[in-house]
């Protein structure tokens, strides 16, 4: 491992795993494999946890996210853990509608929140998809930046099976992330399977590998590409491309604008034109 | 029929056939064949009024839509009639210039409102496109919420063709719709004809069926998997991909959980759980 | 040529060409081969002009956008002139970081604005993409209303290569114009170079030819077809397109029945329908 | 009374009196005065009616508003039928909180719309208060477009003495209707009584009279003003400043634009500049 | 004090005082009289840190937020901290401008996360103020709810005193909270000081008294009557007015609708209509 | 004068005299006294000019906007002219209502774009009332910043009165500017006079003075002590105050730290911390 991204620290949370395969790569791996790398509380507080510190790390530069085990990426909420979550969320019998519900809404954006916090996540993140990879699953690679697939990946939006609306991203993302309304809509509203291919099709995955390790394999090869560029402007990049989803062309080209009247002041810039001509990788230094 | 929807009344209005064909199913049938089903302005009012109903019945749970006839899913605008319209709208001709956008404004709002009331209509809409679907069949479908075609239909934008900038939702829905504005701008500038397989790859239609016999039976089978599904999670799931089509992800977020915390105070969630548990499908309550 | 679109004087700007080869349609040359078409700053300028005078010029109703040469649409920015435009719109090295912040912000808009003259040029642009197009040959395009390629097209946004977050309007429009976040952000990010295969996949471009004549011809072909049409009916869709893409469906319909409030007492309506009957081209009086 | 607001067919709606004090001018009295005008639902539904057809009536251009009796323009919802109707709405005690949910939902919808018929109604409405002036009086009060009051007016945002926050349009319109933040917080934290100067110093209403007599007759002196201007600029007015409350300054531009590009086609402004030369009042045609 | 709003554990912080003066109301007092209560970092981590808590305490339902001393309520920033701060947050001399940026962007956001969440706070806050209260005096107000003043308060935007554009709140919220836009850019601009009448005049408080004690008095007394009403009226209605300011009137009547969804499933209603028959304070159950 | 302040070259332009009558200081002079100032078209061109020439100078950091003569600020448009420009803009009579809305589109835009130019411009400008102060009065005004008043000032919103629903931005910027909607719609529906103590009690402006050259005093001494500031922070001061005017809070912060990402990197913060403990004036380098 090079010096440049030993972290200070370890990366210690339990149901994760931290490495750094490459210069200024992480590799965050989902790790509960005998559960199908389902997700209980704890791991996604831990998930926000671990996010927020490679977010600000010097050492990082491109991140993949991944799950342990052969069977799947992730099979999303622990559903046992989840229904009496449910329960435990709204409080007791003894109170309310009203109460319930204010319950309920804090619980609701406190699990947002940490989902949010990949998307939030200053470095690109690239999810590698294998296998079961339904629920949650979705909510999780819809809050990376590219996502690849094993294609042996199924995917389903789950949540109207358990008599729910997906509330940590699928229904809020979906619809400015990948094409056609029309499959957005029959994926979520009949909970069916739907394969690898489907998902390449409909540009939720940007491309397709033979098996999980291949898959894995684009995955490091994109985030080292990735770590190899400026980092002024791969921040700035991910940054603008996810403000631009959410407003118009005006806002956006002005917000630009602003952003790079700070941004443009980067040796990067010199360093990048410097090394073209002399035939070189440029070196860019710490974020 | 199962009791279960039959509908408390007749469904009884001009140019269109309401039937119940499964459980929680309602079908309805644009029915005026021999005019290639074009539309006259009673057809809107009570499209209007039919989709009004089934929002909010609790026999109805999924919907079909589909075109009486071999030729047509509808030719669009009754030209002749739309050209009178167009006239009588405005208003006599010793109106003014503005008078006249006065008239055709309230006109226009009231027609678009008539085709959004597809769009909010609390129940999904599966639309079944075959043969001839031009101008406001574009429109119509763009209201419904997932469209399958019959391999034989054809599409077009057609109003550039009679001097109109198309303005009862085909411009407003279509880019936030289908991938490719490349591919909008296109169709809706030139007027052009395009194939059900050019549908199909751009995302406006989600499956291709090769007749239309077969893509009835397809919609017909996505509408009776919406139905079986808990019906405050299939409602929650069509309004907030809707709102979240036209909101950023942060608004969208906020508002699923303001939404959920009312609506996972259901009982729906532990009818779900328990018919997993004990491998059968389960039954809802009505909505 | 015909004498309806002979330009009232001649369009004399430094590195383009601009000429009138079909009734109502201009066609302009980025003309710069010698150095793959590379933009220097006049040469924004002047697109700008072209652009401006084109959008209400009554002679033309569509327009097509090309490079000169074999090699290449554009290779985007001149380097060498951009990476010693930086420095200097920065103003000299006694200024402070908010001072050159001030003026970036100020060169940065600038620049943008020129881009964006052609999005706001009243008539349709169709820009033919062939050979190198990287950088700000993404921009442009994206700033366009079709875009078609020739078969050797290759595409970069090759900003993070040369440290910067690209800022003239690829960040702000990829996300809303095409499918697939999970492309767009792996193209962004990596910079790598991707097809016109890839462009057609992902609904960057709406077709591919072999090569680069055959690619003008089909743009000249779509222009030629949208010159046939009503000018009214054009410009309204364009406009209502764009309107649409940046704003919700409720404000894009409202906005729809004011514009035609207007727009619908055209004689297009009439003289359109007339020549339906009589089965001949309808002729439109000019804009 | 002049033939020029004769209106076609009388207005006959329970609970509420509609006259005609001038040319074009229209006077909607609220009339359960034994009642203190507290509001059944039966008259939330008339109100919307009544302003739905004012709305389009050539017969009238600008409209009063009053209650009838000296004690209250009103007291708000009648708390008996209001607490009953809670319930009922809601739907009975089998349902789980979803259904309740959904339930209310529909039913607080349905209440909004009847109340911002005012605000949509094309044409100006001035609201006049006196005595009790409650919960719902502000709602009304803010969905008209004028305010002025008695000296005698005593107001309160009551809703959460009984444990709502207001649900049909206070807490939408107040933070943009009225100045001071500290003092919109205040009143509808606290449910306190606050007077009519405070109303006045607050900008909720923006003049008093001594006697509710005077203030009607003020509205009434406001109200002929308007009917005596075009009503197409009268119409466009309000529905630009409406319009504007709601979006950025730039929007409002744009949309100003496009709106007066077809209502500048009026002949109002001719008969306005020639009149203006004669020294005579215009007479505009109807719209 | 009343068992009711004895908090489960100590409020201890260094430079705040945190009582509990009457039932339901906690009392936030900035701590540092000997500085002005001038603010160093470890003051704004703290105060973000006790009002995330008091937000979801359910012992508190109103607070109030004062200044220790006689002389103010707060200095605003302590500016000696503050501009070694500024070096601090960009970075060693070593950096880029573009490093820089990217590290004061970051604390900026910490810091203006740490103001918000006063706003965030689910509990109404009334901000007392008094004598010197400048710069971040205002900024902190601005995330209050309600703001009263003792007579001797003078006011000031300070920042572009010392070369800032102030960003923690003061630009973004004084637009949206007091009237008179000239008022706020001439304070803004000129940094001039501005007396608590010009404050009571133009809105930014919405009552004045005679002095410190008084005006804590009235602070306190609208504190306690707010903490006597339904527990789930007073949230939704802080909630919904914050949401509407930022909102057009459509959207906030919409997202209202779906908030009482489930907030009107209340039993507070009944508890507040049957204490209203027995003429008797109803007693709200805990939220 | 101060060398500081010289500009380049003379700023000459027809109607308006522009001087420098302190250091950083500009005064624009409206210049048409004999016809009180009306405006002809060549006005807003010219008023474009120099508030764009001004916007950048260096030699430029407040600017005060007065009318000569002592009867009128403004009348506003010259009528005679404007009707006849009315009809030149929207073309011949044998154009239809399409073209012509389209014409008048055209024209409208370029008027407001005109009068943007005054909010657009980097510097903030000081608006100095007297007397008549019509219709185009007061949509230049509030482009202006801050606006001063003399108290024989009488303003009009004039435009029902001649058939024109207001449109180079007083609807589109009033109802965000000033407090009471109620006063707004009121004036701008009756056309009515209403005074400079009403503009004053309204927020329309924030200071009065008794006499014409009284209140260009006081103009001046304000535009003198924005000049006195840190260049940089009035200018972002200016930019993110009309940046929040027009958008949400949380938008607002975040834009506000992007926009200070660039700009704290400013020297000014030093010079005035500095000269702050040397007792002294800072002076701050150009911008």
């Amino acid at each position: 491992m090079a010096p440049n991204n030993t972290p200070e620290e370890k990366y210690d949370y339990e149901y994760f795993n931290v490495t750094f395969p490459a210069e200024y790569v992480a590799h965050v791996e989902i790790n509960r494999p005998d559960k199908l790398n389902a997700f209980v509380e704890v791991m996604w507080l831990n998930l926000s946890k671990i996010f927020t510190r490679l977010s600000t790390s010097p050492s990082v530069r491109a991140i993949i996210l991944t799950g342990a085990g052969d069977r799947a990426f992730t099979a999303g909420l622990d559903v046992k853990a989840a229904s009496q979550g449910l329960l435990t969320q709204q409080g007791g019998a003894e109170l309310d509608g009203a109460r319930k519900a204010n319950n309920l809404r804090r619980h609701i954006i406190e699990f947002q929140d940490c989902i949010t916090a990949v998307e939030k996540c200053e470095k690109p993140v690239v999810c590698v998809y294998h296998g079961v990879s339904y629920g949650l699953a979705v909510d999780l690679g819809l809050a990376c930046d590219i996502r690849v697939a094993a294609s042996d990946t199924t995917f389903a939006v789950k949540e109207v099976d358990i008599g729910i609306a997906a509330d940590v991203g699928t229904l809020s993302r979906l619809p400015k992330l990948i094409s056609s309304n029309s499959f957005v809509k029959e994926i979520c509203l009949t909970a069916r399977l739907f394969s690898a291919n489907e998902a390449l099709t409909h540009g939720l995955v940007s491309s397709l590998k033979p098996s999980k390790q291949e898959a894995v394999q684009e995955g490091l090869k994109i985030a080292k590409l990735i770590a190899e560029k400026s980092p002024v402007a791969v921040l700035g990049t991910k940054h603008i491309l996810n403000y631009s989803r959410d407003h118009g062309v005006d806002e956006g080209l002005k917000y630009t604008a602003v952003w790079n009247s700070g941004m443009l002041q980067s040796r990067d810039v010199g360093d990048a034109v410097l090394s073209g001509l002399e035939k070189r990788k440029p070196v860019f230094s710490k974020l």
